[in-house]
């Protein structure tokens, strides 16, 4: 059989171990079908700070969650092998660096087959993370969920940070331009041409605007044709909901998206061969009731939901 | 003239009694149409704790509100004698004794023929109150609005806790199966046919992403063709909301309800036979700026104006 | 060139001067366009207080901005000559004395042309800003989007405070009624037909209920038609939106505008003769994640970003 | 028998009524020894708002207490009839107009011969509240414990603010100037010589520094001997208090007294003919834990226990 | 070589395992010198809950603590195997089962010869502790740090809750009376003999009046003297300290332990046969900064190094 | 005139502009005697993240400070031209780089011969502004008042980080070991002799447990004996302070400081020849209620009343 999480009646939710869902530590993937993965780091953050302790309180906030999905009878742990392998151990004091160990962790978790499921820490952590995959998988589709581009070139001069890891994978060739979506995209620039920089690319970049009061189901159905059997990472910026469903966050923006739309966004990737995920910039410092969280880890949850091989029950 | 809330004009909001909407405070229901009940409890809450604090800040924020409804023009008021009657005196040391406190507490309120409108507290207590309701008025039916089917057989191996109330009031007859609606249902669970259970005992399960994106007046008003004359219970669990708009509560799940489509579904109550209300499982200590609290407090107004005889003006 | 904000790339957000979005700072509006005005201000509010620290905080978390509207194309700092000037010194023990030394302050700012765009501070502030607003335009069309109508006779006996600001404006012709918009107005109140009395004043009154679940644009397509080229002043009080989007506010009213919404409204306003705006209301104290005044900070940017005269990028 | 708290082994002390240590409340304070009253003010604050919510709050966290004094044997409850009588209905829009309310409300307490045991609000109170006082029993002795001196001749202009009670009361005649002690004074000030001000008054001013690192004991000997038999009037300011022990309060000054001396202060009291004591300044939005509140609770309780006629169990 | 804990410079302090000082986790106390063991309850709380949080926090804050002790030069990871054995799985729905399991964890604890370091959790727990105890030590001489005496005959007619463990463990005779030491007693009470019976059985009482502005060290040289070689038992209430010191519980009483004070007292445990220690009553809903879990830690990671065994470095 | 802090009866305190104590803000250094300075940075930080916004929330709280020091009967703007310069522009995403900008930046303010006072941010910015002192001034005496020696090696393998700006100083021969005074250290540590490593170097260290229930005034007599007429950098971590008087800070260590033996320190630097004072560790997050960082404010004020020519008043 394979790992479960610990369940509400052996040990109370407020107990237990502090891995994500409860689930077994593992110290490598081997062995692995997915890997909760934690990168507790800030110091690629332009704004807030707070984000270093987002693994922790993503995985403190999971043991609510149970091991079947009611909605899509998803039974993910009946068909995968997964496990919580504890965190990068980041150099806190040299971002370049914490760059470089993380892709050195993640070739051998890929090495070993895992598919890593990323909490983060701040969105400069999806470059190491890409460039670790590329060696694995070659360029690979890329559904990026974000209130931002993060295609700067620069920040204060600097070519890592949170805000330019899909320039660099852009430049670097590990995506590939026209199957990367953009979605959620909103608030204020330096340049009014921002967004179309990646439209040049060849990225589809789908504003905030353009799915006010409706269901992003559709989206995703147009998604999912375009990108076929070619793999695909997906990365989940919290700050693409709305501050509303996601306070907790560190470069908040108005008008995004509902929590109803980030579940449809992730439900929709199902039948993508996906081959990482990540769920970026929660701050637990601005987040007082822990929801922000909460919500982080279920979305890390309908991600292990569709990853490909997860049976489903009728 | 009927017991009136203090008014704003006589007393600042922030001043004045700690009742609900600072109605004048009542030894018993001998005399009222109906009753705001508290009951300071969270030893049933299987993950936040905190509930216990529900009822004193459901009432500190309830001070806010005026006696007329702008919307609906609904005058509660006006024919209705009501009155806030204090807090049930549980055993905090012991569920099942509180248990039995409660159903003690409501046989006295509804054989002086008060309508009990009850501020949680967790959902534990929606079970020993239909047990009183039983006695007066045989089998209800039931709104049931909550994220989740509180219908598992046992949790940790106990029959009683918040999570199990309307599994036993199925089988104790408390309720009529077909007349029973589960609203808002959503989330992970431990089997992929829990909410199916409910549906072979003949429960309407509506689940939270049947309503994403649209007005609930709709279902109220089948619900309502339903229904008919028969007594009806409505038990609001305040994390059948969208942790957006319900931050303060103890099982938290993304996806959830707007407060309009709260609105609608109480509103939608009008012209049934309501006999008994609870809202149910707010957790102040994680309501930072109290707003979960001014959203119970609100709800429970509005199911004030819902109740049968009260007069609307236009 | 005009005065641009201080941006990220030569100071970190979370360092540089407290003034709005990091603008320069001015000692009078003289030669300026639009004047960004705090009024720190709580003693008119009826319930809970704080909003004297709202400037503040608006202008602290207004640094996150960048000049460019990724999605109305708009460039305000190409065209306008834009600065801070600071707040208002009120006299924090006496409201009617703050009311006049308010009115005094926008004479001036009023004499030299610039647009006022004022941080709140409670709502009482718009009364003397229209009263100054008048001397220099005349009556003036209102696009007022609150919960409340805000046109009580008095409260607590007195004729100022912040539920009455509109009701005087409207005895004193400060405002021209049937170009008076009130949007998202919804909840208690004292009389069922307090609404009714805005519309017997020729007011448009538009109820949060008649705007769940879609589009504000349409609405201000008709706003738009009807105002024409008549001067018109823009207040929003944050409190029009639900509580899930702008928790910290004072008069909480659930099933409000959502912040899409609320974007909606004020960039529906481009093409209209705006000769003021403000935006009211938040209290700090009761925004533990700062989001609250992110929101207000960004509706003031979107309301520069439709002021006569901006630029627009195509 | 007199009134008695309502105890914990009657209803949890997370319910019951919502009144100071759960008392009954009474309308007036007819046949009263003594009588709680809130006055929720905070229109006199010259920097952080809140008090508004302090009576509350006390109330809220005044039902951990019960009877006894365990260190001074003091049985208040068993010598003394006392009640809440609610809150004093302020006029929140006029500082001069409460003033003047709060005035009349204390000539009637006083006029039925109970001692006012205040709960604030702001400390602007303690002049309305002074002139009752002194109706009554003439000029009084007055133990003051406080950061500041309160003996400003004017805020930003006003004779009547927080700042200023005390200036007022001795300009009234309303205290005995060299039967007036002032404790714990600090900080900073506009005048190198404002403290001296008071002592040219004839009071005598003790610094929080001369009071570091020793019982305050000593000191309540002196001032005991000193005073004698004449009525006495107590106030004390939260603010008295360090920060880190009373952190919710709106004017901080560090290097302040701790707990113990607060307790000592207090009790030092016991023999004097005390009149009526305030305990002003607690502000609710800065007291995230409500600990302040439980402390300026303990202190009205300890007032209590000092009172004259209290009985004392050996 | 020993466990040691996980240090900053092989992983950031802010991540790595959730353990007690981030020691290597294990199933049982099998091998094990000394055990840090989890109770997430507070169910036998009557005022606050919260508690059923304080392990998960309490090992979150402990990140911070290095192996060797700058101040007492103790080494405690030279001498001892320790280890983080997780949580007790209580029944959080019943707190007499909920001691029973406590009781039956415990006896197989002690039968492995580990001292056992417990995390609560409220004090109710220290009940069952003391009972596996007894099973292993016989009676034990008992340090009870803490601001309530918890001898109460019953709470709300239980015999079992977070006031009573003492008296049923005189009761039961798992203590020796006159080797029994509670220290730091203050507040109010029912009646004022209530720390006069535990005198009358022998207990020594030490108020917090007695410990005010001085050192303890004095005082627990006197009790190692008096206690000798006896097994000794070790109860750490957290509202033992002043509420500056650690606001983050649910009984608060002023007037408390200073942090030094405590230090003190568990530093003066050195050279006692300690057979187990506990710290208790931290609820983290009330503890915003996170710190009063940080003190917690750092005293138990102070228990641990006056364990019998732990060497020290000149 | 010299610069003034815009005073209370001018503008409430709650308003007026974001810099130290409402001072003129200046461009540059040129002209002042002393300059405050922000260092907005917590990428040096091994735990909590946070004190990037430390300068802003200073300023923000520091306006309650009026300019007289009441006790010590300082007028430091009576004889100092002061000003607030702003913002440190670091590199928030290169550690190293942020060093060197500093440095620059420091180099600059020294040129024009005022003093700095600096606001952090996290301690490692002690060392690039200390690399500037020496070019002006040489070696310098220095008074370090912190939990911690800061005097690491390394961190995680790096030269600069905040645990290591004190070895650092003393191998660049920045300050002379034996006029190094290091206070309130306490705490666990790697190894038994770290604090003897500074001892062998010539620094005087004294433990926090050195300092317990007594006055620091004749430590501070003997320092300034011993060091004379040397310049004195004085050097001011926020977590020296015990938790309960400063809970917004990143490395938490309890029994620490008091308030008053803060205040004593600072105090008893008057007489040294002060060439530069710093403030670091704040962290807003983490200070719900902002008075981390009034305590802060005023240390920082008392700082400037110490410098060499400020006049005092009798």
């Amino acid at each position: 059989m394979k790992n479960q999480p610990l369940g509400g009646n052996e040990m109370p939710r407020f107990g237990g171990p502090g891995t994500f869902m409860r689930l077994p530590a593992a110290e490598t993937a081997e062995g692995l079908d997915a890997a909760f993965i934690g990168i507790p780091m800030d110091i690629g953050a332009s704004l807030r700070s707070g984000t270093r302790f987002g693994p922790r309180q993503i995985r403190a906030e999971s043991t609510l969650m149970r091991p079947y999905n009611m909605w899509t009878k998803a039974a993910p742990f009946d068909g995968l092998q997964v496990a919580d392998i504890g965190d990068v151990p980041i150099n806190t004091f040299d971002l370049k660096d914490s760059v470089r160990r993380i892709t050195t962790f993640y070739d051998d978790v890929l090495q070993h087959g895992a598919i890593p499921m990323t909490m983060g820490g701040d969105h400069t952590l999806s470059l190491p993370v890409l460039r670790s995959t590329h060696k694995k998988h070659g360029p690979v589709a890329l559904i990026h969920v974000d209130a931002h581009a993060d295609i700067n070139d620069h920040m204060f001069g600097e070519q890592i940070a949170h805000g330019t890891p899909f320039r660099r994978a852009y430049e670097e060739g590990l995506i590939v331009p026209d199957k990367t979506y953009q979605i959620g995209l909103r608030g204020t620039g330096y340049e009014a041409d921002d967004f179309d920089t990646a439209r040049k690319w060849g990225f589809t970049v789908v504003h905030a605007e353009e799915l006010w009061y409706k269901s992003c189901a559709p989206l995703m159905d147009t998604i999912r044709d375009e990108i076929g059997d070619m793999p695909v990472y997906l990365t989940f910026d919290i700050d693409s909901l709305d501050p509303a469903c996601a306070p907790g966050t560190g470069t908040v923006e108005m008008g995004g998206l509902m929590t109803s739309q980030a579940l449809e966004i992730v439900r929709g990737c199902k039948g993508l061969n996906l081959v990482g995920c990540d769920l970026v910039e929660v701050s637990p410092p601005f987040d007082p009731s822990g929801n922000t969280a909460v919500i982080a880890g279920n979305l890390l949850y309908e991600m292990l939901c569709v990853l490909p091989g997860v049976p489903y029950r009728d």
